[in-house]
């Protein structure tokens, strides 16, 4: 840090985001992305829209937003694309967090929430999962602040039903909502179709996991037209051009060919429930994750030695030094060669240490 | 905006971007794009990149900044990549200002300078120019602020010295000083090499103009080791993977293939100086611009008629309401033949008028 950075970021401590190995690993499991490249024909509207990089992106990403709508069943107006869902929860913290409206979520969840809050100077209050880590929706009625939940939650991958969604919306008529599907199509109901019926629903989804486009950085927002104006008035104010050309192309060729984004989506189901069968005749405990990743542990081996015995084989997992969480892992559900090298590395790990 | 919207946004004006028309447009010299796609090596990894889409990027850019370090002759450590130079200039806002700390700028310079001092809640105090548009070093002496010039100064084109860059550095040594060099590369000498003297000097520059990707949203800060470490920290708190793996590999053979770029910028260069000879042979008065952009006016015609007339025609320029630059007129320089469209409908115009 410098002599010059200003004091309000005394107490901050940025995200740390998983491990990107910059030398060849056998098989990476870490950081929740597709096994699966994207559609042909995505790879071929991103080389195509590279010819014209000389020219700024449209800022209002209006031919995507028609493509999200198409898909999403909503109006171009509901939409906001930004680069990666990250930026547009942060502009969420931004937007209806204050002195005066904390910031309230799960004390278990996506590990960029209380960074998010630092960041933009907001107080937060977290709120336990219960024992089989799943979340309460009564926990959250009356909240008195902004709440942001994950659905599925991370690292759990348990998923909140439409119901308890709506329910939680219902008790916090005065307070937004945000509810983060960053890994919804892997099993979970979105909330997307309360959108029309609440004012205080913001739903946040992206390309990056179940559309195989994690390196191009794109996600969005989905809520009323006056969410999205605020969020917009943001924007504006900060980097009107997020969304590139290529982003904007890539986009909307993957919606074009949602199909096999779905049948991507619907493998990784398939391997999920392979990994979930073989990893607990090993004896592993797990979370019944709806999500592209699983939460693990297993009551002979520690969560850390798991992790680094793995990792000494070229399988990286995520691991989480976190008391509550140390002594689980997360692995990230890749293609079926994947994940039989993840079972026969595990189970050797296991036979060494029995 | 929603009856949710946090109150610190009360008096926010958000950035207005010139016009991104969706129609086919003649001549679009109003967002001081460059008329040159990028190299065909560019291009190709471009579309190289987008086959593994489905990772995430080096949110460190190693390779990137590497590739800038070599040509920019400074250390990998001292830069920091973002999504388009208004990022880093965003972070900078962030990191260098706050309620005792205001920032200060020229009063007539890039128009979102004072939209970053809003949106981060800063005071800002402007500094007018000379009465012939140019900045004097001896304004800025003692800022008690952080100070951001853009140079060459927007929408004037008129650059400091170096020397008078470094006046206003060694005259502000608690103070931040933000060099904005978005359009250095057409004839104005780069503050980069005062980086290693100065702790307090931060340089920003892009890929957008010069080097014909501002559909791909690539800046980048260049700074002391600890400069580039605060503005990491705001970095990996808010967006840790905003430059995306397509960005990085067109940044990176975008640089092994400069002398493309540099050979555009020439060109361009020698296409300003001949719509400059061109319109002062009509009567046009303009700055000594060293930017891809010129700033004219004609005794005879308004500038916002000449902007309107030309508009009807199919030329885009870019004209400001406000009274200090209503009568003047931001033009692109783009290719020959887009400067001779324009001075034929300027002449056209200007002999209706008579």
């Amino acid at each position: 840090m410098s002599r010059f950075l200003s004091n309000k970021y005394e107490t901050l401590e940025p995200y740390t985001p998983g491990e990107q190995p910059k030398t060849q690993v056998l098989t990476k499991l870490n950081t929740n992305e597709s096994p699966y490249p994207p559609a042909p024909e995505v790879v071929k509207a991103a080389a195509e829209a590279a010819a014209s990089l000389q020219l700024y992106p449209d800022p209002d990403c209006t031919e995507l937003r028609k493509a999200i709508a198409a898909v999403q069943n909503v109006d171009p107006a509901e939409i906001i694309c930004n680069n990666g869902s990250d930026e547009t929860i942060y502009f969420a913290f931004m937007a209806y967090c204050d002195s005066g409206r904390p910031a309230v979520f799960p004390k278990i969840t996506y590990g960029f929430y209380p960074v998010f809050a630092e960041i933009t100077g907001t107080e937060y209050r977290t709120i336990p999962l219960k024992d089989d880590f799943s979340i309460d929706p009564k926990d959250y009625y009356d909240a008195e602040g902004t709440i942001f939940i994950a659905n599925p939650n991370a690292p759990t991958g348990i998923p909140l039903s439409l119901d308890q969604i709506e329910d939680i919306l219902k008790h916090n008529p005065d307070n937004v909502v945000v509810i983060d599907e960053a890994y919804v199509d892997f099993g979970t109901e979105s909330a997307v179709p309360l959108v029309s019926r609440y004012d205080n629903l913001l739903v946040v989804q992206t390309f990056s996991k179940s559309r195989s486009l994690a390196g191009m950085r794109l996600g969005y927002g989905i809520g009323s037209r006056d969410l999205i104006s605020d969020l917009n008035a943001l924007r504006f104010s900060t980097n009107p051009y997020n969304v590139d050309r290529i982003a904007i192309a890539a986009g909307i060729a993957s919606l074009e060919h949602d199909e096999v984004n779905r049948e991507h989506c619907r493998m990784i189901m398939k391997n999920r429930k392979y990994t979930v069968e073989k990893l607990s005749e090993m004896g592993f405990e797990m979370t019944d994750s709806t999500a592209n990743f699983i939460f693990v542990r297993h009551p002979e081996i520690h969560g850390s030695e798991l992790f680094g015995k793995l990792r000494e084989r070229g399988v990286i997992i995520r691991h989480w030094d976190k008391p509550e969480l140390a002594d689980y892992n997360r692995i990230t559900i890749g293609s079926r060669e994947q994940m039989d090298i993840l079972l026969r590395e595990v189970a050797d790990i296991l036979a060494q240490q029995a």
